[in-house]
């Protein structure tokens, strides 16, 4: 079917390639001309605006979003809004936060436009393996998607999760649990790269894949990495976030449902990027206050 | 290759029914007599003691001990050192902690017995996917076990991870690290349990297997167990433990190696067997002390 496409980022790239490979329609625009002229070599059709995407398409339109959470989607679906028409549809694939697609979706409703929130999952692999698709929305225009849902997805990677919102609050979920696994055996791999034995840590990662009960890809991954460098060398120990850890802890916080593992891994990330934190210089001065304990000063 | 087996539990005796249709001859022992019966009767040569299960074998001899880590095994080893003979194998394939076997090999090596830790991962799966193998000993003694080790194990599921002790301390670390993904898939589906949206869980569990990056064999098991029981309303929340979880955690505070994910895990396990913990208590009447906040009380 046609679809017109608006961010051809990392993920955004490789999605317009499954889909026009599987003999979409694609007519892609992105802020940055270099961008569209990469997917217009591979044969796509590119645009240089908004406008002129939408003038590419056929009513009923459909327009997927990819571009990063916050100010770059909430302009690009304001400017939709103001170009597409009654029972077109507006598809954001990037990691909002699912109060906002409530909002959005009551938006444009009043202008006949109809809004779906699609979680996406699968990172640089995707383009070969596929993207799990979480989707929220009306299912009659679910239903309407899913040429496009099942070619991005691999089979029984897709689905609709519940009404507006509801997609992006499950992938929210799905990555605060990836958070969690990233962090369990961040912290294994460290005590055995601490241990008395030398250990093979890529060996073992690549071991355990074989009927261990911790297999799984992100443990392929770090099969991989730890193949490339042992030792994690080149690697500097600063973690970002996206943001949606922090928002799956604060929807723990307004449910009451504890999340301690959740926690430990994104605080976690915030420590790997304080070089000197505060806190430790506190517990520094206060044992050295209390105990005459030695502290360490700068000079 | 012949291999003397003690203990036909949940893992021994799927073990020993891999060994044999791969044509190993497996001579098997158990303190249950039932047990040994029933392997008998599926063609397996049972003996009623370890002192039987000695003589039915060659020499150089193997026995593989498959029971209770602690007590149990202490005592079948203790058992099989004044019956085997020099140039002899035990291989201690339970949840042994690390330190027990390096202690066990020297006293076995006085001797001229050798000793092999098996860490073995697979559960009650392993009979039809194979045991994930992470061994520790000498490297020519492993290499005398390998029919039986590439036999239990799947393609790649092998690897000889370094000298005594080697081969538990990776299983202890494994296991701890299981504790951390259980933590992370149990908070990510209590939060959408909890949540506004009325969410599918044993759906999405299945869905994130296709393309997601939280696809693991443990997210395979949830899918599965909420597609039978999806409130899990036939489970009491109550969770234990077998020691390995705390023995990694006593690992990091050994070597000063961080692990809040695996603290949190295991702390939610032990909070989970108590119905009305002190703590919590202490926390109320505190409350109550400095606030005068409303407590419960029983009548």
């Amino acid at each position: 079917m046609q679809l017109g496409f608006v961010g051809l980022g990392r993920m955004g790239s490789n999605m317009v390639m499954r889909l026009a490979r599987a003999g979409h329609e694609i007519v892609v625009f992105d802020r940055n001309p270099g961008a569209v002229a990469q997917a217009a070599a591979a044969g796509l059709r590119g645009v240089d605006s908004l406008d002129a995407l939408v003038r590419a398409l056929l009513p009923p339109r459909a327009v997927w979003v990819m571009v990063p959470a916050g100010a770059a989607t909430e302009s690009t679906i304001d400017g939709l809004a103001t170009l597409l028409a009654e029972d077109d549809v507006v598809i954001d694939g990037g990691n909002t936060r699912f109060h906002d697609d409530v909002r959005r979706a009551r938006a444009l409703g009043a202008r006949g436009i109809h809004y779906v929130d699609a979680g996406t999952s699968g990172g640089i692999w995707g383009l070969a393996d596929g993207y799990c698709l979480m989707v929220g929305g009306d299912a009659s225009v679910c239903s309407r998607m899913e040429p496009i849902f099942t070619t991005l997805a691999p089979e029984r990677g897709y689905l609709r999760v519940g009404g507006h919102g509801a997609g992006h609050y499950v992938k929210m979920i799905h990555n605060g649990i990836e958070y969690g696994l990233m962090q369990a055996y961040a912290e294994g791999f460290s005590l055995m790269q601490a241990s008395e034995y030398d250990l093979d840590l890529g060996g073992i990662a690549s071991l355990w894949m074989h009927g261990s009960v911790v297999r799984s890809w992100l443990l392929d991954l770090a099969s991989r990495a730890l193949a490339d460098d042992p030792e994690l060398a080149r690697l500097e120990a600063h973690v970002e976030d996206s943001g949606e850890g922090r928002w799956a802890l604060e929807e723990g916080i307004a449910r009451a449902v504890p999340l301690p593992a959740l926690a430990a891994a994104l605080f976690a990330r915030f420590r790997s990027r304080d070089e000197s934190p505060f806190a430790d210089r506190l517990l520094a001065a206060l044992r050295h206050q209390f105990g005459g304990h030695a502290v360490r000063t700068h000079d």
